[in-house]
């Protein structure tokens, strides 16, 4: 792979170039390609599409040129729901380039690789310009309420400060009574920081501190102050601006759940077709990776889905009503969720959930938990973005963590330790683990360093690297996450480690690192480029990553870099004069180009304001060809 | 991309490296992996498999140490009907390197790319063995009872030595009056040649010489000596261990198909089900890219289904049991079947025509016409292979033909015009669109240099090629096909022009062309390696292309070149002395490797006679560890 990027021809699916982000089936939607003039010439430019998997080509046309790019514009009917489609660069020594989702190539790509047009229902606006705060209820606040109420019998009770249980069979049972109204009384430490949607982990009742082996769907647990305070919470989050979304586990429930309970060893049971029984006194039954206490769902039964995901008495519909007004949800184990030996109801799953949540709630999002390879179960057809590992997270640990270091559990890392990435290979990771996504989809995967279920970034970080970690959360397409602790410089070995309590009285000695967090956050929200722009990679060398988020109104150049760097960009690589955003990268322009220089870690971030890019919602912004 | 290999972990399908070719769900299957000493120490090799899409990792262990080689072997439980797994290798400097069906990684991979195991039934063993012959039956041969019979009215009589027309109307209405008879007549110059598998396109009545048109599924047309003709010309064949596979149209029907004529404009008739209309009156209806003589098949209807492809009484086992007896089928335009705005049924449709033909006749093929990226909707649940022309068909003749001819229609040119490829572009197309097939479905998919779809590959082919192109289709992976009349030196410049009757005056004049026909599908036919065996590419240059095909038995030595050539192979390529079994390639042993030379278009073949490699089947071929 080069490092260093020549301007290519160009298309993503962000507005300079697809004029109808949530078409119809059957509509006609413009895409433009735009083409560099030191490319070469271009005699042609087609679009093959593949409606029903049989190829269609569409002639381009010439529609502007500016700024040394000229930019070619095809219709496209919509004939599937994702429709696919690539470019075909005609040159002139006869032989063609093609232009996917992973680049330019000269023999022919895979249909996975295709550009995608998504005519299901679009997530609602507000989804590409969230900045997600995941909170862990019994770790976040308690509230004064909290102290009235009687631990269950399973809990293993725990000081605020005392240390985290991550080893043995206490850890999911150390238990420190956060609670709603907790989370209620911090809310302004949220809008401090700039975050706009909350994202809660499990708050019906269980037998666990992580509250994933859920007793029951129908409730809030009492511990965190019932179905009142859920609904209080949202209530107040609401008054600031904030979102909130809850956390469902449609791969399994609890063994204590009632609906397992009443199944259990009672053949003939109505819930008798919830799970999977291996034996016919329902004795035995199928469970997530074997874990007794979490028995799986079995997605056959009309009546299961009924009351948890189909229509509006179900589950998924009822707490996104008044009066608890949740704003969507994520989805736990979602790869795993109604696959099982030769069965594969996922999609069904999956669809059927969106639905109800459009007939009861429709400006909500739904997000699956993926932590791989996920783009084939999001074509964006039902979860509007992954909480996936495999794009961002793992790439960015392997750039600017101690490699070697032990990385065990959920975040996925091969043999549970952290490898050694260059820049390079950051950047080849994510095209790699994007390009299958339609665009629309990427703009709504969680962008985390660390969550409830890994270590958290900050513990194998080479020196510094933070604000560079975080900052390309802030900066490259998709809802960048604050695990709840990050902000106040917490460390955690592991995902149990990593759940830690919320050192509240230590906001003082925490002021550099949230205000670092604050800043980044601003500068994300601050700037819509960097909401649902347009990416093009500038450079990608051992030790500085350079690209550019496009709009129309405005731009943002964004540099992350592990240590020492000087990069001198192609003329052309961007137009307009930087005008610094954050950090302290230098700009210095030369006859060469930009060059931009810094030393060891850093982040920075420029707009470029003003710059003249055409764009469909303005014909007058296209200028006429030369 | 390097185009010297050195030697470099190798896993595939083969027998050498999966214990259990057709393993049931849930079996325990030991999939091998080999080393070479030059590749450094590997400190331990690990599975990964993605039941459920969530990872699972097993331990490998050597158990072999052979020749430069060590072999690692694991066991992997099949848990669902394509079981997806890749092999992660630990490197003594601490980093680990995945190993999947597209080589090796340092950064992780996609799930699309990972070898497969598949539990869904198999095809029957003689597929692998099958050397393909397509006849296009109006053009092979005319029996002396087709002068009896009168041609229909649509038709355009043609003499058999008349020029093909293939521009205007009367394109599709040339009538040459071959039939069946004509083609059991000539089944001694199949015997010949070596093909073990005729192919016939339609023989149902149809309004047009191709016949995708069909009129009716229900009997064979008159015009080819009907169904009596169709019984015996399978008896001859079966006579002389050639097997006959039939086409049917699963996409669409003629617009004279006895279905589309009850129902056309017949609001309440029984078929209206079986067709998209456009308007109340059943006037209007969807058809093939827009083709109103091809009505597209509505499969929701059961009525449909039960008719065409469900059960005992269908079109689909009609055929295949006595007294006709096919041997499977090939299923036209198989990649829109089923597919239509936002519907998709093509898994049901042929899943269930594949389950119709296990009760008819479990010892028959199926076949899907894909002609682009097919890998996703050949998993190994119901098409065995593919006729898909975009792993060795368009880049064969990418690397072969004279570059910027023109070759329009159904062969799939971009902007129908030969590309230029090097050898190592043919090499990086067929591994990117072979990756995503189950080793099993490699072995099925149609190895076609052209077919009546396409212009025949002589007509722009470099001068003394052919025998690199037969060649590469004998030897690569894939069913060997024969386009009939390619072995006559035919040429055609697209797919009407190439549906040339077959010269039956010139034998003697094509007996050098026949000849080389008969000896490289004899090569084929008689080294089981060529069939099933492992592949390894052990070079890509320009010029020319090295791989070996490898089983417990023997190996073959495959070398295939453009233009002059000399390279010398790694000492530890491969293991024994070749012995040439085609060609005139030379092979000189020095202390630096095998040099392999030739000048001009060569191919050649070497058998590896008594390789000591590893097997499952005999473990005391298996070596002591050192």
């Amino acid at each position: 792979m080069s490092s260093h990027f020549a301007p290519t021809p160009h298309h993503d699916g962000s507005p300079l170039y697809v004029s109808t982000p949530a078409p119809a089936l059957g509509d006609t939607v413009r895409v433009r390609v735009r083409v560099p003039e030191a490319f070469g010439p271009v005699l042609a430019v087609h679009t093959r599409s593949n409606p029903d998997r049989e190829p269609r080509y569409a002639v381009a046309t010439p529609v502007a040129n500016v700024d040394g790019w000229e930019w070619w514009e095809a219709e496209l009917q919509v004939e599937n729901p994702v429709h696919g489609y690539r470019f075909l660069l005609s040159l002139a020594d006869g032989s063609n380039v093609w232009l996917n989702a992973t680049g330019l190539h000269r023999i022919e790509t895979l249909d996975s690789e295709d550009f995608r047009i998504v005519a299901y229902p679009a997530a609602p606006d507000w989804a590409a310009n969230a900045v997600m705060y995941q909170i862990f209820p019994d770790r976040f606040a308690r509230s004064a309420a909290a102290d009235a109420r009687q631990p269950p019998e399973w809990a293993v009770p725990a000081g605020w400060s005392d240390e985290v249980v991550n080893v043995g069979p206490d850890t999911p049972r150390q238990f420190y009574g956060g609670d709603l109204a907790g989370i209620a009384e911090h809310l302004d430490h949220l809008v401090r920081l700039g975050v706009n949607l909350i994202y809660l982990t499990p708050v019906f009742p269980a037998q666990s501190n992580h509250r994933y082996d859920a007793q029951s769907f129908a409730r809030v647990d009492p511990l965190l102050g019932g179905d009142e305070a859920l609904a209080a919470l949202v209530a107040a989050a609401h008054e600031r601006g904030l979102r909130v979304i809850g956390d469902l586990t449609s791969n399994h429930s609890g063994d204590a759940h009632e609906w397992f309970r009443a199944s259990h060893r009672t053949p003939g049971a109505p819930e008798s077709e919830f799970y999977y029984w291996l034996d016919e006194a329902q004795e035995r039954y199928v469970s997530w990776l074997g874990v007794p206490s979490l028995p799986k769902f079995n997605w056959n039964s009309d009546e299961l889905r009924r009351r948890f995901i189909d229509g509006e008495g179900s589950v998924v519909a009822k707490w996104l009503k008044p009066p608890y007004s949740l704003d969507g949800w994520r989805i736990d184990v979602s790869n795993m969720t109604g696959r099982y030996l030769d069965e594969d109801l996922n999609e069904v799953v999956r669809r059927t959930a969106r639905r109800t949540m459009l007939e009861a709630n429709p400006d909500t999002i739904l997000l699956g938990e993926s932590t791989n390879d996920a783009a084939s179960d999001f074509p964006g057809d039902a979860w509007h973005g992954a909480m996936t590992y495999a794009n961002f997270t793992r790439p960015v640990w392997g750039w600017l963590s101690e490699p070697g270091r032990p990385a065990p559990g959920g975040i996925g890392m091969a043999l549970g330790t952290i490898p050694s990435y260059s820049g390079e290979e950051v950047y080849a990771a994510h095209v790699r683990f994007t390009a299958a996504f339609p665009w629309r989809v990427r703009l709504h995967n969680m962008n985390a360093l660390d969550t409830h279920d890994t270590p958290r970034f900050l513990t194998h970080a080479r020196p510094g690297t933070v604000p560079v970690a975080f900052g390309l959360a802030v900066t490259l397409p998709g809802i960048p996450v604050v695990f709840a602790g990050d902000e106040f410089g917490l460390t955690g070995s592991d995902g149990e480690h990593s759940r830690t309590p919320i050192p509240w009285d230590s906001v003082d000695a925490a002021e550099s690192t949230i205000d670092l967090y604050s800043r980044l956050i601003h500068l994300r929200t601050g700037h819509p480029a960097l909401n649902s722009g347009g990416i093009r990679w500038l450079h990608a060398g051992t030790e500085v990553l350079v690209f550019v988020r496009e709009a129309a109104e405005e731009s943002v150049l964004v540099v992350a870099a592990r240590g020492d760097f000087s990069v001198t960009l192609d003329p052309h690589a961007f137009a307009g004069n930087p005008v610094t955003l954050f950090g302290e990268v230098g700009a210095v322009l030369s006859p060469q180009g930009w060059t931009l220089s810094g030393s060891g870690p850093s982040f920075g971030a420029f707009a470029l304001p003003g710059i003249a890019l055409p764009h469909f919602a303005d014909p007058g912004a296209v200028l006429a060809l030369e």
